[in-house]
């Protein structure tokens, strides 16, 4: 089971396959279920759920290294596949090399593009390059590279949930590009207007795909040998890892073993 | 001949009919000629031509009103037809009557769609409905009208050139609908990241149209009998107009009769 536990199953957004757009759809972590109670994710030793909301986990897929899929694999892929940048041989830049990021990466290799990542950081190139495989590495506080890299990207995955402004980064993606916002920052940034218009540029935002896109994904993980970088950890390391998240101390994602805090326990 | 005067006939945006995206463009007001020379569009009154950047023009088509269809109306009817608001039967919000705005409405009608005017003055309700044919006019400072119209537009115009905040107007859109930029505002607006992920919106602007797609709104202009709202002046009334329209005192767009100009010179 993923993020997404109930929709209405009725609406236009489910009829398409997109229940994660749906107005009544209840998240399987803090939201408030139809009993009036908050649901409380990975956090929780038992679920009931509805079968609709399940999916099949194929044998090959480690469970706690796919568990980030469901999240962060599914909003990089569902967002890729959706405006288009699936396809071999584009070129896709992917702002931020964190939870979302690192899938992104993984994501866009597989499916045939050149994959581009963008950070803050220098440091994190040779992680970027070697280890997951991206093409190519920029460094956005350096106005050369920056510069020099200026209209060549057919998209843009930004997953960076620091606040920061995206003028330079849209400056990246040729005319008719596209941009798209994953992370969530707290203020909003300025929308440049001239280069989105000159170039018509498209800036669209994208959360959770769809239940059945949500198996695809799985199924497409499983093939291409696609999980993510986890450190697992018992239920009591939670404030620790939670003190960690803060500081940006994982790489990259932590994952809750519930089933064996409970035997230790 | 329209706002675009030259490109380099070679590029990939070239290869595809949007020569106004090419990166050499050159347009047939305030940009320089490939001798060095700046264009200077409807104020001159010869000019030469590459037949390339030269349109058929329908004889049912009056030439002054016609004449705003080549920058305005070519803006609105592109943008509308690469984002796929040309659909009958979707519902398509326009902010804003000016000089894009009652083109975008007249097109946005002859595709089929449902339309609704935006606009901050109350008192263009009649106009927008009576003489434009809108189907329905929201005030935008109007916090209920607003709030009953939310998620029920497929897409939203919003052509106004005045520093403006987006984040109600996005507010109009359904999830998966689109927000399109078309005025040129001086300040940026803020980027309302929360709801555009959420709904997974798309926001983006469009500028011209190319040389083929221009003709064919030409031949549907005519075809439906679209044209500006005009006021027509002689040349010498230039700075005049100029002052009218920094107080929005036209509507929709002043038309300068050179050929006349001259005559009576």
């Amino acid at each position: 089971m993923g993020a997404l536990g109930a929709s209405c199953r009725n609406c236009e957004m489910c009829c398409q396959d997109l229940e994660a757009y749906c107005s009544e759809k209840v998240f399987t972590h803090g939201s408030i279920d139809k009993h009036g109670e908050p649901t409380q994710g990975g956090f929780c030793d038992l679920m009931v759920a509805d079968e609709h909301f399940l999916f099949c986990w194929p044998e090959n897929l480690p469970m706690d290294a796919g568990a980030p899929l469901l999240c962060a694999g599914i909003t990089t892929y569902s967002s890729m596949r959706y405006f288009g940048l699936d396809k071999p041989g584009i070129h896709v830049g992917i702002v931020g090399l964190g939870g979302l990021g690192h899938l992104a990466v993984k994501f866009a290799k597989a499916f045939g593009a050149k994959v581009t990542v963008i950070s803050t950081s220098a440091s994190k190139r040779q992680e970027a390059i070697t280890k997951l495989g991206a093409d190519a590495f920029l460094v956005s506080s350096n106005p050369e590279q920056m510069q020099a890299a200026a209209s060549t990207m057919d998209g843009i995955l930004d997953t960076v949930s620091a606040n920061h402004p995206i003028v330079h980064l849209i400056n990246l993606v040729k005319p008719l590009g596209k941009f798209i916002l994953l992370g969530l920052p707290e203020k909003p940034p300025e929308l440049p207007i001239f280069p989105i218009i000159m170039g018509r540029k498209t800036i669209a935002g994208s959360a959770n795909g769809g239940l059945e896109e949500i198996q695809q994904m799985i199924n497409f993980a499983a093939e291409h040998n696609i999980f993510a970088e986890v450190e697992v950890i018992p239920i009591d390391y939670v404030n620790t890892a939670m003190e960690r998240l803060k500081k940006g101390d994982i790489k990259y994602r932590f994952v809750i073993d519930i089933g064996n805090s409970l035997k230790s326990a």
